[in-house]
Order: structure tokens, then sequence, then C-alpha cells
């Protein structure tokens, strides 16, 4: 945990008591004393320093001041095809360390209908793994998040609406574009999409194409689908920095 | 399991007969049945053809063809200080994905003594994680492992001998260099070094810089162990995709 994120109501307090997971991580990983400075965040809003005031073995209470900026909401988007719930929970910590603005989750056809009924997909549960992944990344917006069971309603009816623009890449391996012929201006909000293990059908890879999404090979050896993400993150992430535009 | 591998052993009989889990996969995974190809491997060698001849409950019999060129062994260095044993495993196995040739585990400052204790360190363990990765990225050359529990023998001693010249980084939160501003030749070997959670203490970054591992940033945030490897892999492998020396 590099940032210890509170939510808006618990950061209104002047003295805030903490009794949860992040009391025993104050306590059991950073072993702060009373005078001890962290780094806090608001969930959707501003970083700030808290100062802890007191250690007990129920409970750890900090004074917090909080920046009056806002850091920018990512206009990052990771449309991924729903896999298997272990690797779904790391995905998701993952795309949320990463910075992407939000994530739809979509199922494919090759994405086992079993996995749709797995209990990471249950709303507050995928909260609580973005919010661990935030938590790592020092970052404070929690991504936004969508799911769409069908395939074609969702490209037809839905995906123009929640993807803003920007520049589009479908991860596939057997694209001609290498990444590394990108160029992609510094401010471009980027939406990635990564298909499930065996990848995306012709048809689905031909409708994403269809709204602007680029197909790009990150290179012949096939990914897992969390390897894939942070591999093609971190590409589209230099190749912004690289960008004089 | 994108390739099929095989040991050499079993590679030099002209039907080959299968009853592990590979045997299961071909059955239950891939269905295939008689006159079905697959793509296989020898470990340490060449790609071929399988063609399927017969398939029961007990196993699974391939004839197979394989190429006369084997790939060339990749010259690349991971330097990674041991994480807890779930994320080794998964560590090891995207490693070899990625297509290190070899894997330098070190104990460093801020690693967990009880983290060498894992069984996930067994020889044998280790080997089976790294075939694992292999099978996904449809690499055959399983990478060397060394292992050193003593950070300052290694760099001073062994660490010249291991990791053959090439270009070598340290990646490192606070350091100035980012990822975006390197040069990396399309040829060169390249060494990266991940430290543990909470990074590499002073005393090491200045140790690698000394045998001159670069200190680069690859953003703000910081990242899981196992992110970060993908996330640099992937950013080195297009910085040396885009070179044209």
């Amino acid at each position: 945990m590099n940032l210890l994120l509170l939510t808006a109501v618990e950061a209104a307090d002047p003295l805030i008591r903490l009794r949860d997971d992040r009391a025993k991580h104050i306590r059991e990983v950073l072993r702060a004393t009373p005078g001890d400075q962290v780094r806090v965040g608001i969930l959707d809003g501003a970083f700030g320093r808290g100062i802890i005031r007191n250690v007990s073995s129920s409970a750890v209470t900090l004074e917090c001041k909080f920046e009056e900026i806002i850091p920018a909401r990512s206009e990052d988007t990771l449309l991924l095809a729903v896999p298997r719930p272990p690797v779904l929970a790391r995905c998701l910590t993952q795309a949320a360390t990463l910075g992407f603005g939000q994530i739809i989750l979509i199922r494919s056809w090759r994405v086992d209908k079993s996995h749709l009924a797995s209990k990471v997909l249950a709303v507050p549960t995928m909260r609580q793994l973005l919010i661990e992944g935030l938590a790592q990344g020092r970052r404070t917006h929690i991504p936004a998040l969508h799911r769409f069971d069908l395939f074609k309603p969702f490209v037809e009816d839905h995906l123009e609406s929640i993807i803003p623009g920007g520049h589009r890449f479908v991860g596939h391996p057997s694209a001609e574009t290498q990444t590394s012929k990108l160029h992609i201006p510094k401010t471009a909000a980027v939406s990635l999409a990564i298909g499930p293990e065996g990848g995306f059908i012709p048809f689905e890879v031909r409708a994403l194409q269809d709204r602007g999404f680029q197909a790009v090979q990150a290179g012949p050896h096939p990914l897992r689908v969390e390897t894939a993400i942070a591999y093609l993150a971190g590409q589209l992430h230099l190749l912004r920095n690289q960008s004089t535009d």
C-alpha cells in the first residue's frame, strides 16, 4: 500500500479513526507511531498528508491535510474480455494501478460462460480490487466499470457513447502493425482492447476495427491476459511520452 | 498452452506417447482427434509439427517432425529480488513467456527472509513454472536460473561473469531517466533489474549503477513486481524494435 485511501465521508472528519485493514497496515507494515506522516488520498479526490495521532491495538487515529487541486481523471479505457476469476481479480487491480480511467468488461465469443457467474464480478468485490490497485499505484480515481454480456449490441449501440474518441487499439497476435511503428500524441486518450485466451474471433476484430480500433501486435509470442495488459500499457505510455505533438 | 513441449529424449521416439497433463490438454482443451496437427517444440531445441495418431483416455500418441534450425537463445537477463512465493511463481512463468534467457534471483535488503524458504524455489518446481511460461509464449529455450542469497558478493564477484555485457537497466521509481528517453540498438542484449516491494535500497542501486546499470523510471506510479516486469519488458522490446542501429 503506497497510498492510504479514504472515502470523502471519512476525510471530512478532522480526526480520522480507522479500525480496518488500513489500521492494521499502518500498525504492522508501516509500524507507524504518533507523529509519523503517511501519504493519503480521497477516493476520486485530492492527495494529502496524514499525521498519525494515536495507534492502539483496535484503531489508528490520523489528522489529514489535503491538497486543493484534485488530479485529473484518466481518459484511458481498458476493454477486456472477461478472463477466469483469479485472473480477472489481478487484471482489475493491475488496471487501476496502471491508471485506466474506465474498464469495460465484455463477453466475447471465446469467453467461457462460467466466468460470468464468478463472485469476483460482484460490484463491491470489484470495487475493493480496484481500490487495492489505486493504493498500490498512488492514484485516487476509481476506474468506472461497465459490463456487457453481449458483444454485438455493445459494439453497435454502446461503444461510441462510452469511449470518448481518442486512439483505439486491439491487441492481436497476427496483426500486421507492430506497436513500435505507432505514433500517439502525448495528450491522446487511449483505448486498449484485450481479448480472452485464444483471442478475439475474426468477426470481433473486424467489428472493433470498424469502430476505429487499430489491430496491433506486441510480438509473435502469445502473452497471458494480465501480462498483455501491462506489456501493452507500458508501450502505449512510452509512445505517448516520446511524442512531441 | 500454445506449444506442446517435449524433452529431447521424448522427441527422439518416432511415435511419442504422452500420459501426463499434456495428454489431458490435447484431449480436453484442444479436443484433438487423430489426424489433427499441433505445434510442438523440443526443450532447448527446435520447433516442429505433431500429428495426433491416437487419443485414448489414458494416453495420446503423436508423430512429430522438427525443423532443422534451432532458434537462438535470448541473451536478455532478468535480475529479480525474490518476491513472496505466489508472486515469484507468476514472475517465473511470465519471465519465460517474455523471453528472458536467464533469470538471476537475488536476496536484496528488503527481501523478507521467509521468502527464501519457499517451496517455489525448489529447482524442479521452478523448472515446471518456466516450462509453463514457454508453452504459453511459444518458446523452447528454458531460461538459465541462478540464485544468490547475498547481494554484495553477487555484485562484486559474480555479476560480470554471468551477465554478458549488453545494456543494463534497474527499475527505480525515483530515477531521473524516463524509459522514453532511451535508445537501445536492435540487437543489444538487455538486462533488467527489478527490486522487491519497496525497491532496492540506495546502496544496492549504487552498486548496480557502478556495474553499468542505468536507473530508469517507467512512471511516477509504483507497480507491483510482476506488473513492472511486463511493463518494462514491453518498453524495452519496443525501444529495440524502434532502433535503426
